[in-house]
């Protein structure tokens, strides 16, 4: 799945912010790629980025629209369908992060076809998968792992990705959700592959590359979360990790959705050396990305500094103290030209 | 997915026996589902059942036509769809293990469409998960694992079924995999299912049941194969087994379609109480079992005592010795009565 860019964002006429989660996550990490927006009367989503026509969209090099949001119920409503039909008519490709299917709607499908346009649906997957092979590719690669589910895995490897081009370092995002496969352009939202196909899955999204190449491959779940470990383990194998980073959000007390407990930031390192030394002996972890959000920022940096100190690892709040620290270790680790 | 029985085999006209081991499995472990089979001319395989006419058959009570066997390519050649159409029309469910879906041959959607019957794709599940809570649920279970893929998970459960029923206990073979499905008429084929759902679709197939009532479920992959390994832990995390067997095949020397090598069964042990304890902290080993086919009986033997004692569990060749001393301990592991 390649999606082309750039892009407009439609918002519809979402009730609030958070219905556009995606897209604001979209526009935080790829501005350049956002050229403008289309909201419908009553929406209450503003992504700050000019309100467009799908005329003027077009006019501007727009190559797709985005539907970066979630409405109640997970259907689409009668009048975001004739948008998209719009939206095709006007020459733009779709990319949807709904679970509806487009191309299951007779109107849009029909749109398509008549248009010559792309459809894709990021919570599914038409892409074809080999099972995992397990066999050593070139390039280096790090996996935000973490101590339960959305403790701030993707934003992680995006800082890291922001933070080591700015130092001229040749990294790349590797999206392995939803709102990663919009702000990448590619990529697979992994929880919709099927079972047998994770490992091969995660091959595919962070392919051969070069030696000093840094594949920052987007972490999901916990290899201690009940519900979602396999997801978990199945990219661990297919990452092939040389490096990991461990996300974790302190104000947890049990894992989310489920009623059991937390593992320490120790266990999941433990377990990810361990089941990570399968299709890389070398895997070994350079950071801990605590999200402190609900900490004062003294507070925040004392936790910092004892489990700076507590595990030997460069520990941090991405979004308040950057993530230099965890480049430098990473860059202390391996080299360049150190790969084999 | 709830296959209605007895079951006509359908062998179509396939070369050897190979192609139809998934008809073999069907007849060797439900013969009394296997009423008679239907086979076109030039066929290799025979069942050693009647060969029934679809008019047969059906008078015979048959609900359900099994396509059980693999062709060359996987689709379904015209001279199959046609005998599936009549098969339809003569008031039979199919149920197929082909890759194809049937409902996506126009003439088979229709043919079914018309005689109201159910097309039953065995690689594929048109159930509807949740996620896996890992909340424990009354009953016991016990889960096949493995040092390998295809080294006798399947047939250890089912030969477990077989002894204790004859014993008089409360045992229900719990399939994962497609043959088993057609076995236990129910079930997933758990590689088959979206990534999120793995340990949910468990949840489900082994749903809560009498507190000294035994699941069987077939297990998948290996912990340790690089391909398959988070399908194995969404499987033993969704399972959470009380107890398992570790199967192992002693002449492979690397895993299955890679080149890692093969862990040995004290890993397999030791990595399936660390990982499984996370839903199910009782879980211990009852047995082991090997598949001896290429030793010698006095060399199966002498491995079998070998790691009887090395392991301190029954050890056996499930198809020439019997699973007797498994369940001789695992009655000893949770008498009757026992459970919390």
């Amino acid at each position: 799945m390649q999606i082309e860019t750039p892009y407009l964002m439609f918002l519809g006429d979402v009730p609030d912010t958070l219905a556009a989660k995606t897209a604001y996550g979209i526009a935080d990490w790829r501005p350049e790629w956002c050229v403008g927006q289309l909201r419908l009367p009553g929406c209450a989503a503003d992504l700050g980025i000019p309100d467009l026509t799908l005329e003027e969209a077009a006019a501007k090099g727009c190559r797709t629209m985005v539907i970066g949001v979630a409405n109640a119920g997970g259907v689409l409503p009668p009048h975001w369908v004739s948008e998209v039909v719009a939206a095709l008519d006007a020459g733009l490709d779709i990319a949807s992060g709904l679970h509806v299917r487009l191309g299951s709607l007779p109107e849009i499908a029909e749109a398509a076809e008549r248009n010559g346009r792309q459809l894709h649906d990021v919570r599914h997957t038409t892409e074809t998968f080999d099972t995992g092979k397990g066999t050593r590719r070139s390039g280096r690669r790090l996996l935000s792992v973490g101590t339960d589910c959305s403790v701030g895995k993707k934003y992680t490897v995006l800082a890291l990705e922001r933070g080591m081009r700015e130092r001229g370092l040749d990294a790349d995002f590797r999206a392995t959700g939803q709102t990663g496969v919009f702000i990448s352009g590619r990529g697979v939202a992994i929880d919709a592959v099927v079972a047998d196909f994770i490992s091969g899955a995660v091959e595919w999204i962070s392919p051969a590359a070069d030696p000093d190449h840094w594949d920052l491959i987007e972490g999901q779940g916990s290899l201690y979360h009940p519900s979602f470990a396999g997801v978990s383990l199945g990219l661990l194998h297919g990452a092939q990790a040389d490096a990991f980073v461990v996300c974790h959000e302190p104000s947890r007390t049990a894992m989310r959705g489920v009623k059991h407990p937390l593992p320490s930031i120790q266990q999941v390192i433990d377990l990810t050396i361990q089941l990570g030394s399968l299709t890389n002996p070398g895997i070994c972890p350079v950071g801990i990305a605590v999200n402190t959000q609900k900490l004062e920022q003294d507070e925040a940096r004392t936790l910092l500094q004892d489990l700076t100190k507590e595990h030997g690892l460069p520990a941090t709040d991405p979004v308040r103290f950057g993530v230099d620290g965890i480049i430098d270790r990473l860059l202390a680790e391996f080299p360049a030209g150190s790969a084999a």
